[in-house]
């Protein structure tokens, strides 16, 4: 690792705190804080949970007296309004602290710097765009929502080594392994909401809760065009979770199941307006599941925000491709992942990137 | 690391000394040796190259005085056939060797276990066995060559993350990325031979020399059914390296080119043939590069040992699939990899596995 001078050495153990209540913190961003009196660490807090305390203000309580004169260290620009709790602002002049260093700059535009102006109004020393990076990646499905009203996108799916999301006669289960299982309902437990379209939901019959790991159970959202679900399908049945049906059609459903109707745009659902309509429901962190149309969909429609590919050690040949066509005749049309990382679950492979 | 016993740990001595020559003793295998006395390693060697001392030889040589009473560990029983060089079970005797501990037995059957009977009948001390599985890794080529006549052959070839070599337009240039066209070369340097399919030869024009690591141009063998191949093709031309022409017509090649002619088998050229005819060159390590329809018919075949994929963090959607038609209807009946390992060169993702 890099040398890191002190600002960035206490960013980056804001930035270790925050990732603590990773996926638990929607519809907030994950923040941490660090508070620093003579080069020690006499506070630390992060967030937990939405509408539980800000990190800054555990971090305050936890330093108590000793934030008098003291440095802050807050991944994300300190709040200046009245949400859930009061501003963060004015707790931070209450108690004194001498100087405010921040990672990146609140993008709701309530905010987006008026709580560095409190507080450099009140005479405070502010350093901001410290590790901007890592502290933008925190809080990147809260940036997107609180700017676009629509939720941050990850899709997820398991594939064989040459890309198949099964065999010609729709075989699939199961492709990946059980410790792989798992993650994908670690996954479910850190998203709001878990969306798959009406082929898989009649093929597989997901239950699309959360069992393999403790969290709770996402919301259920089917996509059909045409409404035609199984009426014995365990999503519309089971009652374990809130289900929506996000559909162009008249078709009734189980009394309760949510739906949305929406007109299809060039022979299926529009894709942004079922985010909007997501979003105007406070999901968040949306997880798409599949099938191979779903997907295909909402990476053509370049509204995906980023993809976990599952790759299990397997070949197929000839079977139902992972992904259709997405209009791409040059290797530079091609999607491009960055941000690329990978793990080894068992014998699978994951590849993770993010959609440019 | 689970512990070691004494032999276990200095086998894989031996076989960290056998993993020096990797790509480089062909067609001899890969062989490491140890000699140890009062617990102490007095003597080091490895198999080089062919034609060159084997293990034994090397690590006795360095022992001297010290072998006699000793024991030796080596990765793979030694010979006691006169080959290139004079047999080493004499070597063994003569320097008063009073124990020997083999991983593997000789799959060769001019040696298979005759070594050992030779050295036990000098009254010396055997075990063997030890580290089995990992010892049988290191001449898995060998063994294939020694017992069937055809080569060992390992698949690679750079994909997207959906499974394409490239664009419904046959655009692939470049689908990986510099780094891992190093890698590619340094496989060719480890090989005896590379071959393509026509098709890939005319598309691409490679040259499928060494050119960005040190080390040999393999020999260069291109499949053509029809021997329709483009005049001014580098490896017909450029004469960095023989050239293999394998072909069921009765086209006319350039005079540096060698021609091997056999017939096609279900309107294919019969992979077990080639391998055969290969296998009669001296071929023990052959590299597929492609394209998508002579990598399926070495799959297909069953003909394959081990395949090497770059996952490139590319999504192309419609396009040319890496892997055709298998005949897979379920799961159950897809090609497996097992001992799959997976690294990663900048952003592409190798994975690797051998083919059950």
């Amino acid at each position: 690792m890099r040398y890191l001078n002190q600002d960035e050495r206490f960013m980056a153990q804001a930035i270790k705190l925050a990732l603590k209540a990773e996926g638990k913190t929607s519809p907030n961003p994950m923040v941490g804080c660090v508070i620093v009196k003579n080069g020690h660490i006499v506070g630390e807090g992060y967030h937990h949970k939405a509408g539980e305390p800000h990190a800054e203000i555990l971090a305050l309580e936890e330093a108590g007296e000793k934030a008098n004169g003291a440095t802050l260290y807050v991944t994300l620009e300190p709040c200046c309004i009245f949400g859930r709790t009061p501003p963060c602002t004015q707790a931070i002049i209450n108690n004194k602290i001498r100087r405010v260093v921040v990672g990146v700059i609140d993008p709701n535009p309530k905010i987006n710097g008026r709580g560095l102006a409190v507080l450099k109004n009140a005479g405070i020393s502010i350093s901001s765009g410290i590790m901007k990076n890592e502290c933008a990646d925190l809080i990147k499905p809260y940036a997107k929502y609180i700017t676009t009203g629509m939720p941050f996108v990850t899709i997820k799916y398991a594939q064989s080594l040459d890309g198949r999301l099964a065999t010609k006669t729709g075989s699939s289960q199961w492709i990946s392994s059980a410790a792989t299982l798992k993650y994908s309902h670690q996954l479910r437990a850190q998203s709001d909401a878990v969306l798959i379209g009406a082929a898989t939901a009649n093929h597989d019959n997901p239950r699309l809760t959360v069992r393999l790991v403790k969290g709770n159970n996402p919301l259920r959202v089917v996509l059909t065009k045409t409404g035609k679900l199984k009426k014995n399908l365990h999503l519309l049945n089971d009652k374990k979770a809130r289900t929506v049906i996000i559909t162009s059609s008249p078709a009734k459903f189980p009394k309760n199941c949510e739906i949305i109707r929406l007109s299809a745009k060039e022979n299926s659902i529009d894709i942004k307006a079922v985010l909007v309509e997501l979003g105007k429901m406070g999901v968040v962190n949306l997880l798409v599941e599949g099938g191979a149309a779903t997907i295909t969909g909402f990476l053509k429609s370049k509204l995906a925000d980023r993809i976990i590919v599952v790759v299990a050690p397997i070949i197929i040949g000839d079977g139902i491709n992972a992904i259709g066509n997405l209009n791409v005749k040059t290797i530079n049309q091609s999607l491009k992942l960055i941000k690329v990382d990978s793990k080894r679950i068992g014998d699978d492979c994951l590849i993770i990137g993010d959609l440019k």
